[in-house]
């Protein structure tokens, strides 16, 4: 194996189990490959077609989950907003580079040119936490998240809470699904999204309503070309990157869904997930952190067993 | 200003300034713009030609700083594969999403094969990290590092300090340069290279030798198409990302180089950015972090005044 396989190896997330992968578990600490390898059906989950939705890009399909537990009524609108058609043909406006792309109407704040809506709300009231109840799931990371009181992972997101005072939010880390506003609290609506692509915004937290994740394609989010202007808009039109639809996942043939399950973050194989992202236990690591960022252990996605 | 570019202009790293930034600094704490706006001649440095690199690609120049402070024996070595002709014709060989891209030699580990060497070594011994000394500057983070003892600036760059034990080391933030190495520390030497291209992978420090960071033209790695194969090597040689050729900024006529400074990270202009970043000044956020991850406070960058 060569040197650059070596490392990539050592680095990678889903590795051909070793061979001692078949021992009790007890007796060797599991790496993330392994504990993915001996993870049990319930482990997992199927994403739920209510709460799925499908960008479809030239490029292909991605994937996102919604998350009603976090933001109900964002959530409703978007989907209401899919349900009318309003994101098919609109467009990525926006690419930033280490930080988001952004999708919506270019002409979303001319009133006399701006894609009508139906049922949809072009502003609602900010979903920017929610009340923390003991009837959410929470399973804590485990260590200092500097961005909160505690960092963790709720329904397959990453999330924070703040027991004392009865807070609980996502987090904004790769791959978050938000909700672009403007100076007011209230003035976002999901009619225009972004998607995180660089390193964690945390900053954000609180200040936006994170709606969902994507689980699939990040990887055609990611390479969009950046935009020249400020803040990684794109200048002319031409640039713009087009949108064929959004669809939610219900909505669709089941013979043209994407079957996805995601590991269940209160899960025994999830918990083992995150001791093996806060120490490698993969024997290229030579140091061990103790520690590991909450937007660094990634959701272990797969496709859905056949019936 | 419609929706989005609020949104846009809240996030930005460098805004028009605001009209309330005539008045005395004591008055008001600066947001980012305003900071790098009011900074002094004297709080930028110009790059070292000596110790920065310029890659380029068909779709432009990427600008990267070596940090011979940490990794001297590895900044040699580079140096001398540049300066012998070594990468010119080589390609990125590897986009993974979230993580890295990589180049080198696609045969350099086919003895038969591979791309001769003539002043470069093929293996050095690992610069994981260095000996702490106060002669070393570290501008602190001020919080707490989850991934260490304490995080900090030197020299430009994001790294990391033991003082107890004597150690300092660079950290993966996005944008490090480092060198690919195999099973073994002392294997790598900087023939293969990577940067990274998502959230800070923090976990590879020390665990892997990096030499530098980009400081200009991160857009056109991160775009570069992820790769199919696994840990996203490219599956066939025509995906390969050709480099035209890396050069030292030195050996390159004064009238082709890309001239540029760096807000020096142990200025006070730096460490107001830092504090701008813990708690974001600008009217858009509502909640503030009161923190700051060592990844997420940026190196502003400027072209170089004219003579």
């Amino acid at each position: 194996m060569n040197r650059i396989s070596k490392l990539a190896l050592a680095l990678a997330c889903c590795l051909a189990l070793h061979a001692e992968a078949a021992e009790p578990a007890a007796k060797k600490p599991l790496a993330t490959a392994e504990i993915i390898a001996q993870s049990k059906p319930d482990d997992w989950r199927a994403l739920d077609p209510e709460n799925t939705l499908y960008l479809e890009l030239a490029s292909g399909r991605v994937v996102m989950a919604l998350a009603p537990d976090f933001a109900p009524k964002h959530v409703a609108n978007v989907k209401a907003l899919v349900r009318e058609g309003y994101f098919d043909g609109l467009a990525f406006l926006r690419s930033q580079d280490n930080y988001v792309v952004q999708w919506g109407d270019p002409n979303g704040d001319d009133k006399d040119k701006q894609r009508a809506m139906k049922q949809g709300q072009r502003a609602l009231k900010a979903e920017f936490d929610r009340r923390w109840a003991k009837t959410l799931p929470f399973t804590p990371l485990g260590n200092v998240d500097g961005y909160s009181p505690e960092g963790g992972f709720s329904g397959g997101f990453p999330a924070a809470r703040d027991v004392k005072n009865g807070r609980a939010w996502l987090a904004h880390c790769y791959g978050m699904l938000g909700a672009g506003r403007g100076d007011t609290a209230d003035s976002g609506s999901g009619a225009e999204l972004y998607v995180v692509i660089g390193n964690a915004p945390r900053h954000l937290d609180r200040n936006v309503t994170l709606l969902g994740r994507v689980v699939q394609g990040m990887e055609l989010l990611s390479v969009l070309p950046r935009g020249t202007g400020p803040l990684g808009f794109y200048e002319k039109p031409e640039q713009y990157v087009p949108i064929k639809s959004i669809k939610v996942a219900a909505d669709v043939p089941e013979s043209e869904r994407t079957r996805l399950e995601v590991m269940r973050t209160d899960s025994d194989a999830f918990k083992d997930l995150i001791e093996s992202r806060r120490n490698r236990r993969e024997d290229w690591f030579l140091a061990k952190s103790n520690y590991v960022e909450l937007c660094n252990v990634p959701l272990p996605v797969r496709p859905a067993p056949t019936k």
